[in-house]
C-alpha cells in the first residue's frame, strides 16, 4: 500500500488524521525535548474499534503504530524513532468511564482517561485509586504501559498491582477484552502482566478495570531531616517495624533539592539540613493512635541521633505545603532538556553507597556539576540528576552527558541494581538492557515480542532491540 | 531416540531415574486419587544444571516432562495424562535456601523446599512469609507454578504477589536466571507472570527470591455466626471499612462443614448456626487498640442483626482452636475421591447469589447430596463441595460427578465469576477453559505455549488445549 493509500484508508475512520502539521508536532515531540518523531499521520481514536482499524490499515500497509498517551514519559517512548515513518495513535479521546463497581471496589475505565480525573473518580465516591506520581498529564493507559510507580509504591504496589484486567489491541487487529477478572482467576496464563510495563510494543491497552480502596480517615505527614542518607535507611527500618501497615510514602530529598524549589530563604525548618524525608502515614480507622505512635518513633529516632529535626503537619494546609516541596522538584528535572536524569533501584541497604559511588563519579567527570537527588527510598529507587554548573555552556555540558549516565547507571548495577526502576527502557535505554539481562532473557523477550508482533509494527526501536536488523 | 537409550542417558544425570516400581506408583497419582500417569522414569535432581541437563535429553528424545512438586495440587496437574509416556520430575531435592537478606526483606529458595519450612525460616528470623492454605506438603516450586492462594490472600495476595524473581530451566533445556530483582525493576517485560500459574507447561521454576513481611506484633482471631451468608458480606464490608489494614484472613464455613469436623457435640458456640466465620486482624505495633476497634465492630453488627454471636480468642491456644475447625476441612474434600469439589470466584456482591443457584441445581439432581461450603470470601473465593448422601453407592454418586460440577461452575460463570479461583486448570478443568475465555486469549494462550515450548514437551495436556491435534 502506498502512503496516500494509506492516508486515504485512514480518512475512513473516526475523524480520520489530524490536518494541520503545528498539532502533529505537538504529539511528535516527548516533554523532555530529547525525542522528535515524524509521524505519518496523527489518528485520535474515540473506541476500541476505531483503534483496532487503524492498526489493521497499519499492518496491512506494513507501517508501524506508535501508541501515544498523556505524553509524560521520560525515555521517549511516545514518539517514533528518529525518521522512521509511523502512524502515531493518541488514546486521548478514549476516556469513558465504562463501569464503577462499589461493592467489588473497582472501576474500568478507558486508556485515555487522565490518572487525576480516575483519582478524583475515586474519592468522590469514598474511594482511594492510590496510583500517584509526578506526570500530571498522564493517562491510564500510559500509566499501566509503562508499569508506572511514584509516591505510593511502598504501600500500594507498583501500576500493574492495582490492575485486576485489561482489554488489548493486538498487532494483528484483533481485540483481546482480558477486562472480566477477579481477584482470584486461576484459568489459564496470566497475560495482562505482559501487556503491562511493554511500553506499547506489544499491543495497545484500551482500558482496564482498577482496584479502588477504602481511603484512609486519618493521616499524618511528617518531614524528617537528616544528615547523611545512612540515616534515612535507618529510619525507614524503624518505620517499617513499628508502623508498616500504615507507611504509605517514604520518599528522599536532598537539601539541594529542597533548597533549589523553596530557595535559602524559605527553608522548612530552623536550620537548613544535608537530607530529608517526606513521609505519609494513613490509617483507615480514626480508633489507630497515629499521632502518639508516630512521636514515639520520632521521640526514638532522635534519642538514637538518626534525624536532626521532625515536623508533623498540624493541619492539611500545613500537610499541603510539604508535600508541595517534593512535587515542585521534578519539574526541575523535566523541563531541562541537558539534565542528566536517573532512575536506578538497588537493594534499599545499598543506597548510601550507591549515592557515593555516584557522587564520585560525577565529580571526577564534571567537579562543579549541580547533584539533585530525590526519589522513592521506601522501595530502593533513587533518581540521581545532574543539571549544568553555572558558566558551563548547553553544548559543552551535552558533551558530558553519555559518559554521566554511564557513570550513574553503573553504580547502581554494581550493587545489583536495575537501569530503570520506573521509567522503563524506551528509547532511551533500550541499547542498554543487555547490561542488567542475561542473554537468555533478551531470547526470551525477543520470542515473545516475535511471537505477539511478528512484522515489528507496534513501537519499533522501543524496549527489544533486535539484534544486526 | 529409543526409550533403552532415554533411560540410559538419564542414568548419567545426578542418581538417575529411580529404580523400584513402587516408588514410581507414588509419584505417578495424585492426592485425589482421581488422576493417575504412567511415567517412564522419575528423576530427582539436586541442581538447576541437573534438571536442565533431564530436559535437554527428554527434548532430543521428544519425550516430555512432567514437573512435580508436593503432590498436594486439586487439578491433576502434577502426573502424566492417562498412558502418556513422560519423564516425571521431582523437585523435592532442590531444597536449599539460596540467600536471607533480612535487611531487603527477602529469601532467595529452591522449588523443593517446603511451603512449612520456607515459614518456619521466616519466623525463625522474626519474619513472615505469609502464604497459607491447606497443602501442607507443597513445595515453594509448586505454590508459584499454580499460583496458590490461601487464607492469607486478602491482606498479603497470591503466590504471585509474594515473588520477586525466578529462575527457569526453558523447555530447551535453557536456564533462564531472573532472580536478580528488585521492589522496581522496569527493565523489559515481565515474564516471571508468564511463568507463575502456568502449571509448569512453559518452563520448570527451579528457584525463588521471595518477599518476607514484617510479623504482627498483636493479633485477633474471632469466630462470628450469622444466619445467612448475605450476612457474611455484610460483615466483610463493615471490616474492610473500619479495619482495613487488619484484615488478614476472613473465612466462611457453612455450619455442615463445622460440624462435620467438631461433631454435634462439641459445637464452638452454644447453639448451632447456619454460618460462620473465621477472621483474623494483626496489627504491626501493639499500639493498635486492636481489641477495642473489633468490639466496636462486632457491637455495632450484633445492633443492626448481621451477626448472632461472637467469640474472641482469649489466648493463643484458643486461637487454635478455633483455626483447627478451619483446617480440618479441606481434609474432607481432598480424600474422598468421589466428593465433587468446587473452586470459584465470583463478584463479592454475588456470593450469596452464586450459593444459592448452586444448591438449587444440586437439590434437583442429588436431592439428599451432603453439600460442604467453605472459602475465602474476602477474595470472593468458595469452595463449594458435594459430597455423597449417605446411602448412595460411591458408584451411583460418580455417574452424577459430572453434571454436578457443571452445575456448580455455571452457577458462577452465569455471575460472572471464574472456573478456578486457586486450584487452577491441569488436567480437570482445560476443556472447560473456553467457558471463561474468549477465543482471543485462547489463541493467546496458545501462541505463547507454541513459542516457549514449540514442541509441546512441558507438562502436556494441561492449561492449554490445542484444537483438533
Amino acid at each position: 500500500m502506498t502512503a496516500p493509500n494509506l492516508l486515504s484508508k485512514l480518512a475512513t475512520i473516526g475523524d480520520g488524521p489530524i490536518a494541520d502539521s503545528e498539532s502533529v508536532e505537538r504529539y511528535a515531540t516527548d516533554v523532555t525535548r530529547n525525542y522528535h518523531g515524524q509521524p505519518i499521520a496523527v489518528m485520535r481514536p474515540r473506541t476500541t474499534e476505531e483503534v483496532a482499524a487503524i492498526v489493521q490499515v497499519c499492518a496491512q500497509a506494513a507501517v508501524s503504530v506508535v501508541p501515544h498517551g498523556g505524553n509524560s514519559g521520560l525515555v521517549g517512548g511516545s514518539v517514533p524513532v528518529g525518521d522512521d515513518k509511523s502512524v502515531l495513535v493518541s488514546l486521548e479521546r478514549m476516556n469513558a468511564v465504562r463501569d464503577l463497581d462499589l461493592l467489588s471496589n473497582t472501576v474500568t475505565v478507558e486508556a485515555g482517561c487522565l490518572l487525576v480525573d480516575v483519582q478524583q473518580l475515586a474519592a468522590d465516591k469514598d474511594r482511594l485509586f492510590p496510583l500517584r506520581h509526578a506526570g500530571l498529564s498522564s493517562q491510564i493507559g500510559g500509566n499501566l504501559s509503562t508499569n508506572a510507580g511514584g509516591t505510593n509504591v511502598v504501600r500500594y504496589g507498583m501500576a500493574r498491582n492495582l490492575v485486576l484486567g485489561i482489554e488489548v489491541v493486538l498487532a494483528n487487529g484483533a481485540i483481546w477484552n482480558g477486562l472480566n477478572r477477579l481477584p482470584k482467576h486461576n484459568t489459564g496464563y496470566d497475560l495482562k502482566h505482559l501487556f503491562i510495563g511493554a511500553e506499547g510494543t506489544l499491543g495497545i491497552i484500551t482500558a482496564a478495570k482498577l482496584k479502588l480502596f477504602p481511603p484512609p480517615q486519618l493521616s499524618e505527614t511528617v518531614l524528617f531531616a537528616m544528615n547523611t542518607c545512612t540515616a534515612a535507611v535507618g529510619l525507614l527500618a524503624r518505620c517499617r517495624a513499628e508502623l508498616d501497615e500504615f507507611l504509605s510514602t517514604f520518599e528522599l530529598m536532598s537539601g539541594v533539592a529542597v533548597e533549589s524549589v523553596v530557595g535559602t530563604a524559605a527553608l522548612p525548618m530552623d536550620s537548613s539540613h544535608e537530607w530529608y524525608v517526606l513521609a505519609e502515614f494513613a490509617a483507615t480507622s480514626k480508633r489507630v493512635p497515629l499521632e502518639e505512635m508516630l512521636l514515639d518513633v520520632i521521640g526514638a529516632a532522635a534519642d538514637d541521633g538518626l534525624i536532626a529535626d521532625a515536623i508533623i503537619a498540624a493541619s492539611a494546609s500545613q500537610s499541603r505545603k510539604l508535600w508541595n516541596i517534593r512535587e515542585r522538584i521534578p519539574a526541575l528535572i523535566v523541563e531541562d532538556p541537558t539534565c542528566v536524569k536517573g532512575d536506578s533501584s538497588v537493594p534499599i541497604s545499598a543506597i548510601p553507597k550507591y549515592i557515593a559511588a555516584a557522587d564520585q563519579g560525577v565529580a571526577t567527570l564534571v567537579p562543579n556539576a549541580r547533584v539533585l537527588v530525590f526519589g522513592h527510598i521506601g522501595d530502593g529507587n533513587i533518581h540521581y540528576n545532574v543539571l549544568r554548573p553555572p558558566g558551563m555552556s548547553e553544548e559543552e555540558f551535552a558533551v558530558f552527558g553519555p559518559a554521566l549516565t554511564l557513570v550513574i547507571e553503573n553504580a547502581a548495577l554494581e550493587l545489583g541494581g536495575s537501569l530503570s526502576a520506573e521509567h522503563g527502557l524506551g528509547q532511551k535505554k533500550m541499547h542498554r538492557a543487555a547490561a542488567v539481562l542475561g542473554d537468555e532473557e533478551l531470547n526470551l523477550m525477543r520470542l515473545i515480542k516475535r511471537s505477539l508482533d511478528p512484522h515489528g509494527l507496534l513501537n519499533p526501536g522501543k524496549v527489544v532491540e533486535e539484534p544486526d536488523v
